[in-house]
């Protein structure tokens, strides 16, 4: 077996010990925390007039489980936080507090691989007319949800080696000047857009390009698609590009994956055109980690399989979920993160134990 | 008294007679229809997993209704039709079924001037991976709210014409080749952050430009504001941008008004330059009407006051609620387009009665 074969092959047994406990476990499709509430997720709701419905106004993140050990979760906390600045949000809860009650939801549910989000809305009120210092005011909210783990290319596609994309010719991804996108957002009206395109053309994913013009090539660039990265190889190097996207967790990673393989990689405009000719492309992102695509624009990329570096990093890439640098256990039999929700307390004022993790 | 005067004053006494009711109607503050379930506003909620909350896949609408009477409504359902269909959207219910359950709606609160929107969103399953045909078979959602008539430019600024704005630096309206803005949507990312810059400049409303340059000027372009179109007066003739702009239902009316004063309106490019010249401003949007802009970037516009032109738009405009033409009064003692929901059947099927609206 492959390492990939190994991986999905694990992965599916403990999918299968997750859906036999379904009978019994109403939280095996999902959990969620909605400002202090937990439920089911099929039950979870938000208020109506939450601005994040109304106007979009949040941000988000997205950080993951494998194999019941917690994945670089810090590394997206971080993130969100930055995300939340620049918004000029807050999340409601202190790291470790938020932290501590993903665990309890992970141990109340079972689920051992998972997809992880956390959103910060704006709250009920809206910004117009607001001045800073009573934007800074809003009670801001948080809303926090796992389900079983969410792949952007199913194991199978990836295993086949038959990942498909487009360079869309519809739609633009939106620019930094109207839409900062290291804010992780989901104003995703253009990679809609481009999903369509992609299904239409009879392909799986579409790469967004930029409106502007690279200065070497006199070509449009590479920007990212519907929720990834876009890793180019060429000529033993992986390129990326380095501006109008966002700054993925799992770009570091696979940057931690380079150093390790000594395989160089640069972060810089990617034209096309690089696209067009590369021998090898992937996507990248949390829900699906390493996805390699073999077709662009309906031709093969180099010679149309998954190529010896993708590979390589795919490998690295998996292995790092289980090493402590990047990963802790949860331990899935303390619950007690959700304690101040069973006594009714979920103003944020629950005591977070020394525990750590 | 002017006839601003006159309306806010009769507008001032109706609001009078809402708040009062307040005690006994707990919809007085607004009025939600969620997939068929009527509550009072704030009751209302939305399923956390509906993909116009995680990837804003949503369209909407907002019609209103002044001193009893619905204003333009086939307007805005003709353009959340046209919406829907760009989107790959449909509208969960016929026009007919929406038109009464709205008025139903308005009558069960007894709120006469009213900011009523309609929501249409993807449901609760995402399109990554759906074909056209997958797409089009999926349940979409609708929801609709109304809460008393809601003032993007309050009376007393209007009243004091001390509206300002700023033309936005930091940040520019997303593109159409991005987002269509002709698609009524809620991401509103570049809007708020042009909310924050004009906060912070001292302004009450940010005037975002586009990237292109003005073939005539060598100048960047006006597009429009935080749920506004922008109307610029010079020499006599109102120009307001053809395009990256809402085709606002609010601008139709502004023409109307100017076919009746003899007007001269330009739907063109509108550079930057012109605005910064302009005799007189002003925003138009559902929510609020012809709102004067007197102050642009700290400098006066024209005289610094309401100028002439804006003044009998004005009036005309609110002349229009009260036309056949344009209006129709609600049966406030009819509530039976919320007949389904007594019974408990929420699910699309109610029948229309005949009667004409």
């Amino acid at each position: 077996m492959t390492t990939m074969e190994k991986i999905f092959s694990a992965y599916q047994a403990r999918v299968s010990t997750l859906t036999a406990s379904r009978a019994s476990n109403p939280f095996a499709d999902g959990i969620a925390w909605v400002q202090g509430r937990v439920t089911p997720i099929h039950e979870a709701q938000i208020p109506m007039l939450d601005q994040g419905f109304l106007h979009s106004d949040l941000t988000y993140d997205v950080p993951s489980v494998w194999d019941g050990r917690f994945f670089r979760l810090d590394d997206h906390l971080e993130r969100l936080e930055r995300s939340c600045a620049k918004m000029r949000l807050r999340c409601p809860l202190p790291r470790a507090q938020v932290r501590h009650t993903l665990c309890a939801m992970l141990a109340r549910s079972g689920i051992r691989d998972a997809f992880v989000e956390l959103i910060v809305t704006r709250g009920l009120r809206g910004v117009r007319g607001l001045s800073a210092a009573e934007v800074d005011a809003l009670p801001n909210s948080l809303y926090m949800w796992i389900v079983p783990y969410v792949w952007v290319m199913e194991p199978a596609v990836q295993l086949a080696g038959s990942g498909s994309a487009i360079v869309a010719r519809t739609v633009h991804r939106t620019p930094p000047v109207c839409m900062d996108p290291t804010v992780k957002n989901l104003q995703w009206g253009d990679l809609t857009r481009g999903m369509f395109e992609a299904n239409d053309r009879g392909a799986g994913y579409p790469f967004l390009t930029d409106r502007s013009i690279s200065e070497e090539t006199a070509d449009a660039n590479i920007t990212e698609g519907s929720g990834f990265n876009i890793v180019v190889v060429k000529d033993g190097t992986l390129h990326t590009p380095k501006r109008g996207v966002l700054e993925g967790v799992t770009r570091e990673s696979v940057f931690e994956c380079c150093r390790r393989l000594g395989v160089p990689y640069a972060l810089d405009t990617v034209p096309v055109r690089l696209a067009l000719e590369a021998d090898e492309i992937f996507m990248c992102t949390t829900a699906g980690g390493i996805m390699p695509i073999t077709t662009l624009d309906g031709k093969p990329v180099g010679d149309g399989a998954v190529g010896p570096i993708t590979r390589q990093i795919w490998d690295v890439y998996w292995r790092l979920h289980y090493e402590d640098g990047f990963s802790f256990a949860v331990d899935y039999e303390d619950e007690t993160g959700l304690e101040g929700v069973a006594n009714g307390n979920a103003n944020g004022t629950v005591s977070v134990n020394g525990k750590a993790h």
